[in-house]
């Protein structure tokens, strides 16, 4: 069985027979998949690598298939250039792999032990999720990430990408699956659904039994739609509406690099910052200064009536803002501006718009540091650090399949144990309960 | 305001209104209770102890009516047992409460802390939830466990009761936040929903962003039901088909004192089990035996085929099993009795019938048990041991809010660090990322 092509008869079938085929088949590799040793699971991963770099012809072909229907569908240049791949994509591909290889492998690690007085030993260990579904846009590196990370975490992987990279999909999954049976571990772990449209994602969310867990990563659109119809666990990821408050007590020189850092060094992510917050008592000073530099970055200012007045003179694209600003993830080159009174002000604002994921403080007064790191509710608080440093790799996690912005399982970035849950394992030697 | 009556208003309002008060009145006090230092806390459980015991006259006229009513309704003798308070079933609320305060404040525990190569310093620490509710039938000590466990884990708690229990609840709560008045802390920290029947349960699992977690404790009918409609998350709780294995290499002493104690030492509990599982080549031996002790203890069994012939002579009330009785969960003098070809028949049964909660094997064979402690899918897998053992007091948690059956987040017992989330507090000098 191949599960990584759609079958002959999905027509007659129905994309929920397909869809159904694909999950069951993950779900019944999943438990041999938990079972696989480390050395063995690395060995796979290497083999998929080297099914990449064999299949790069078939790959950047399939990709060649994708970018052109996708100049023919008017996609924007942001996407195409998300969409396309070169062989130099195909090598960051494989080291992302080897990179999963080389992380510590979280199944089987105690997390805690205990003798219990009487007798009963108690060890708390991770164990598989069983299969991980991920929901994706158009970025094919997904595809490969995804599958190393929740092969490696002793998962077997559903795959639904977008459908503007179906071709380049298929020609990885399809490499993936040839490395898996090459190293003599079941193709099955890998199921990439590309067919169904909607239909088959909501088939996904809705099967309670057959998906242990589904993760979107994309724009605030699809983590909606997931979260509105998933009756599988969901976690939520990379939604950021981020912030830096500039306090009255800060070194601006330290402002000044972390709000540009925060902003300007790579926009289209989630951890990037949406609105700088600053504080009145060093707006006088500070916005004309962050104003120039964010004007030779190219970004535009949206800004408050009084931050307006002290960005009059900055030379850049400023203008007014309005309330719709503060809740708006750009992922561009625009910025909110916002003054507020003091730090009560700041967190009041950040607690009413931002999506906790990433904010943060700059200020040298340890007291207001302590407070914003406290009363804060995000994924990730900062205090003199810019909000990029959310991310597995810089946590240093090794790999990530994404942020969660939720509050249960897991916060932050996922990482190879937050793809895992526990099971208690007890021994006695008879035990029975007296009360 | 007083949250825990209904407001006055309500038959206007709509029970939309009014639950969404109280879900607002919980979801700001919050913040609050997520900034209680330990001290605080405890003197404030102290508090709410004290406060139960002033007011221990009303309450049991309360229950008096609740009592009264139910006897009127048809309640069955059981579910009059599980509803009725006197004295020393108060005494045992207060005895709780100090449990609870006896316990480590998970809030604030650093779990991780690294310093990364650029010098920033990072710690994963515990914060509360926010608004924990918490669905259940009815058992009145519920209101106090769950309004304890999640006041000291930080979090602001809605208690939807069973409606047969509503004026005892009503009671309870309303000590429970005298108590906490007392202390200094605010009573909107316990939230008791005890009005609009099913469309205001509806009302909590739906309420994004006000609610951050359900709990539902009940029966599986309630479970599905919360598991069907829930858009907050939640943890599904105490759904227990639970199975103890007999191997052929078991110690048949062992055997029969973890069969009789994981069935009979309390039948209507989650982790006691409903099916016996038996090896081939023991059941000549065993089920005779077994077949005696548990007829003198008053329970039926519905056996297999050749469970039958076994058992014939045991002289209890034995019966054909169906299919239906495998996935069965009696809480009750019911067990199922299935005798299997070896333990790769066990471990599919077990995959096919259990809900994850326990599962048992009795054996002196250490590959044998090492396999099924590894291949079983359950919160808590057993060696030698009763399935009875699955309960926080027993696993040294101190105190439990239930048992989760499901994988995300937590599985098995629920004590204080189980209803905790956490973040990441990132502390630099002007750390700015560079690739």
């Amino acid at each position: 069985m191949d599960a990584s092509r759609p079958r002959a008869d999905v027509a007659q079938e129905g994309v929920g027979s397909y869809v159904q085929a694909c999950l069951w088949a993950a779900r019944e590799v999943a438990p041999r998949l938990g079972r696989l040793g480390s050395l063995r699971k690395d060995r796979a991963l290497a083999a998929m690598g080297q099914a990449l770099l064999h299949a790069e012809g078939e790959i950047l072909a399939a990709n060649g298939r994708d970018m052109a229907l996708g100049r023919q569908r008017g996609l924007d240049a942001a996407r195409l250039e998300r969409l396309h791949l070169d062989g130099s994509r195909i090598a960051a591909m494989v080291e992302g792999l080897e990179a999963v290889a080389a992380c510590a492998d979280p199944v089987g690690e105690q997390i805690e032990g205990m003798v219990r007085p009487n007798g009963l030993r108690i060890a708390k260990v991770r164990v598989p999720l069983g299969v991980v579904a991920v929901i994706y846009e158009s970025r094919p590196n997904v595809t490969v990430d995804a599958a190393a990370i929740a092969f490696k975490a002793g998962s077997a992987v559903v795959l639904r990408g977008g459908s503007e990279a179906r071709h380049t999909n298929r020609a990885l999954a399809e490499a993936l699956r040839q490395g898996l049976g090459a190293a003599g571990v079941p193709p099955e772990a890998v199921q990439l659904i590309d067919r169904g449209g909607r239909e088959a994602v909501l088939e996904i969310l809705t099967a309670r039994g057959l998906v242990d867990l589904a993760i979107p990563r994309g724009g605030a659109d699809l983590i909606r739609f997931v979260a509105e119809h998933a009756l599988v666990p969901v976690i939520e990821t990379g939604v950021g509406n981020c912030h830096v408050y500039v306090d009255d007590a800060a070194d601006l020189a330290k402002a000044e690099a972390i709000v540009l850092n925060a902003k300007c060094q790579r926009w289209s992510v989630c951890n990037a910052i949406e609105t700088l917050l600053v504080h009145e008592g060093v707006a006088g000073e500070f916005l004309p200064r962050i104003g120039r530099s964010l004007a030779r970055a190219g970004v535009a200012l949206h800004a408050c009536p009084t931050a307006l007045g002290h960005l009059a003179a900055c030379g850049g694209d400023v203008a007014a803002a309005t309330e719709a600003d503060w809740a708006t993830e750009y992922l561009g080159p625009t910025l909110a501006v916002r003054v507020v009174r003091d730090l009560g002000a700041a967190l009041e604002h950040i607690a009413r718009y931002g999506t906790r994921h990433s904010e943060s403080i700059v200020t040298e007064d340890r007291t207001a540091a302590r407070r914003f790191l406290q009363e804060v509710d995000a994924a990730a608080v900062y205090h003199n650090a810019s909000t990029r440093f959310t991310d597995g790799g810089e946590f240093g996690f090794g790999v990530e399949i994404g942020i969660s912005t939720q509050r249960m399982h897991a916060r932050g970035p996922l990482g190879l144990s937050e793809l895992t849950t526990y099971k208690y394992i007890v021994e006695g030697d008879g035990q029975v309960r007296a009360g």
